[in-house]
């Protein structure tokens, strides 16, 4: 029997069962206490320390609990082989936290992430959501891999009603953001000598993600139709990540024949796939949206079709799609088909009767209107103010390209906005490589989130800082 | 100018601009117009086919929009070269749509990953959610894309208070599930010589994980002290998954003196991680939970930690959380600083309201003693029932591992329990390799959705199928 030096204090805020706990573990990490050393009995130490029992039991259940005692029928308790001390630990470093930068009071924010919140359906979202929590418990236990059968199928009758896109339920895969879904998808394509292509200039996103699944990706120019298809077939690329829609962010429109000739180049070679981001093609306002390249391919055909409800909803319901072209169906359940969907399934079924009774088209038109309105009156605004300036992209997107004749260079217009405290980014920030090809004194006006009533504001606050 | 072969039918159900559109388009893919022509004017067009000016016009649009035509300026429109027929696509296979087995009908599911939905707290839940929808339209914006300040901070200090870690909440990455967030793990971990450790038996999903991610996988056998030391090192491996609290899915403690061990194998290499999955620690019921592997190792030691709301809430509302050493902060910023969440904001702040306002810990003291019940009359009836079990795993998560005394064999148990209406899985199941280290006529009973009143119903099943 050993002699136990203990001392428990009824003053402290610890329960008493606590300290003794502490007392024993320090006692046997320290080796005061040694492998096979047998502890008192729990009657005996309870009257030596004048606790209950109980408390004497509860310590040494939680010392057997983590590995410090073990229990042997009839004989009690003794101290388990405890490896000496843990490794020195490096010195804590300071956390580098990269504080996000101070950023200078913005009074206009012109990215292009953003959407109008005021626009954002709260009263039907929000009544849907409350009755699907009460009246349907069981979305609470994991649904369909791929997500939920029923949104699939509002999905497929949308994307083919409104996008051209020919597929059934099965080739859907919901998830949480487009990045996500690529990021499965590199995975799936990801082999020895996989290499993709991305459009520069671009979003770089994609990029990143699929270099971080382990795809190197070559950074192919664009012209007024955007990808060229000789520059993708110089690359010696087996995949081809492109926004034929509308070109982020330059706004370009793919044309037909170029859209043929991809979905050529996409046959001529064995495993070789097209990521098509449709990333706003809802935002059209001139006429009816382009079909997509995954419809002229139809369900068979080398395309995947990615789109995006964070533009149409809102950037933080995180709710994404893609359609897989039949050929790589069986290859994604081999590889993904016990992962766990990460969309929320009362948000998926919120999305589901969305779509389903009618209000996700009522929507659309309310918001495509309010956003025509105020790409016109930005339009109109800044053309009566600067007699030197062209805008592009008036037909589709949330964005527009202002280039500033004779203006002070990129660089100046960025810096003296933000000065005048608008936030917004020169075009050649969205080159990957080659910036030299951007054309000069030209920024991104993301609109999307900017109040109409101040348009004349802003438009005053860009003219006096590039006057 | 052409001679156009033009056929409108105002009874067809498609506007006649569309008609007109596709009429054009068709002839353009057909060759029957080639590069270079000119079309009728608008005005004549027309006149000639009986339809207002604007029907031609919105026709021609839609053609320019999509690549068939060029306006040129003053002189009209000209038809764009279009690259010959699309390529001849395959016919399209039977989707082949892997059916769900049709399922026999099942009266009690034991499988492991579901919970019991009656617990969910959707009083509160609801009404937090429905508060932010209405006050806070500026969640609808992209929030921290580790997730949001305020619910990392709630993490940072419940982690502590009930699992030991110590970290700031900067080290804190909230995702859709702890899948999601072990991938990008695997490729900020994925070098040429890693390798990965995983247990065996073992939950299997991290390893498909980490091979998906191109992380080679090693299966190491558990004793009774969960995984071996030994067994690690002979491994060669540099990374290791482990769920020390409560092995998957035999129970087992990793104890004190074993889980030092594990941390200076860690500390002899550079660049070992141990990843530690705490899936359900939260539901210890004999004592307080062990503290994490973290907790021992310190935020900056070579410790992952992972876990997941899956079981605490529910599964299908998809949140969990990693805690990163300070080693890999700006690794990790690096590689995925530009992505964004994928948690709703919505439900990140209702969560983070819910830790912060006190009732996740009632609701997790409310769950214990349901499912502590639940265990304790399911463990009596089978107990009265069968004179001939071993159970283990009482005092732990929300399975308990069954062991017949010479039954007819795990297989056998499994299809006799189907066939009296009881899904269950045997544990040889989860063995990735050396199935026959498996203790036989042993099945793995997840309790949590079953219901207390039917346990007598499916112990005597159980007893009719195993007699």
């Amino acid at each position: 029997m050993l002699e136990m030096t203990l001392c428990l204090n009824p003053a402290d805020s610890r329960p008493l069962y606590q300290q003794l706990y502490e007392n024993l573990a320090c006692q046997i990490k320290s080796g005061q206490l040694k492998a096979g050393d047998r502890l008192p009995g729990k009657r005996s130490l309870a009257a030596q320390l004048a606790v209950a029992v109980n408390t004497v039991d509860t310590a040494y259940q939680m010392l057997v609990a983590e590995g410090y005692l073990e229990a042997r029928e009839k004989s009690g308790f003794f101290v388990l082989e405890y490896t000496d001390m843990l490794p020195v630990q490096p010195p804590l470093p300071e956390i580098s936290v990269s504080k996000e930068p101070v950023s200078v009071p913005v009074r206009f924010d012109l990215s292009t992430g953003s959407v109008d919140t005021a626009l954002f359906p709260f009263r039907t979202w929000g009544r849907i959501q409350k009755e699907l929590l009460y009246a349907r418990p069981e979305l609470l236990s994991h649904g369909h891999r791929q997500g939920d059968e029923e949104l699939r199928q509002a999905l497929a009758s949308y994307l083919r009603a409104y996008r051209g896109v020919t597929c059934s339920p099965e080739q859907i895969v919901v998830g949480a953001g487009v990045e996500y879904l690529l990021g499965l998808l590199a995975q799936l394509l990801r082999r020895n000598n996989a290499v993709a292509v991305v459009e520069n200039p671009g979003y770089d996103r994609p990029r990143t993600i699929l270099e971080n699944n382990g795809i190197p990706c070559r950074c192919v120019d664009i012209d007024a139709g955007g990808l060229t298809v000789s520059g993708l077939r110089a690359s010696g690329a087996n995949l081809c990540y492109v926004t034929p829609s509308h070109h982020f962010p330059t706004g370009a429109t793919m044309p037909a024949g170029r859209r043929a000739q991809l979905l050529h180049w996409a046959a001529e070679g064995e495993g070789r796939y097209i990521l098509e981001d449709d990333y706003d093609a809802e935002f059209r306002f001139d006429i009816r949206p382009i079909p997509s390249l995954q419809g002229m391919a139809g369900p068979a055909g080398p395309v995947v079709y990615l789109c995006t409800f964070s533009k149409s909803l809102a950037p933080s319901i995180r709710i994404a799609c893609m359609v897989l072209p039949v050929s790589l169906l069986d290859r994604y359940r081999a590889a993904f088909g016990s992962y766990s969907n990460t969309v929320s399934r009362f948000e998926q079924q919120t999305l589901y009767r969305f779509l389903q009774e009618g209000f996700f088209t009522r929507h659309l038109a309310r918001m495509r209107s309010a956003y025509k309105n105020r790409m016109e009156l930005l339009v109109r605004s800044l053309e009566e103010q600067f007699p030197n300036i062209t805008l592009k992209g008036r037909h589709t997107g949330l964005h527009l390209l202002l280039t500033l004749l004779d203006g002070p260079g990129e660089a100046q217009m960025e810096q003296t906005a933000l000065d005048a405290g608008v936030s917004l980014r020169g075009l050649s920030r969205y080159y990957m490589e080659r910036a030299r090809l951007c054309p000069p004194n030209t920024v991104v006006l993301g609109y999307a989130s900017l109040q109409d009533a101040d348009i004349p504001e802003l438009t005053a606050a860009l003219y006096s800082a590039w006057k």
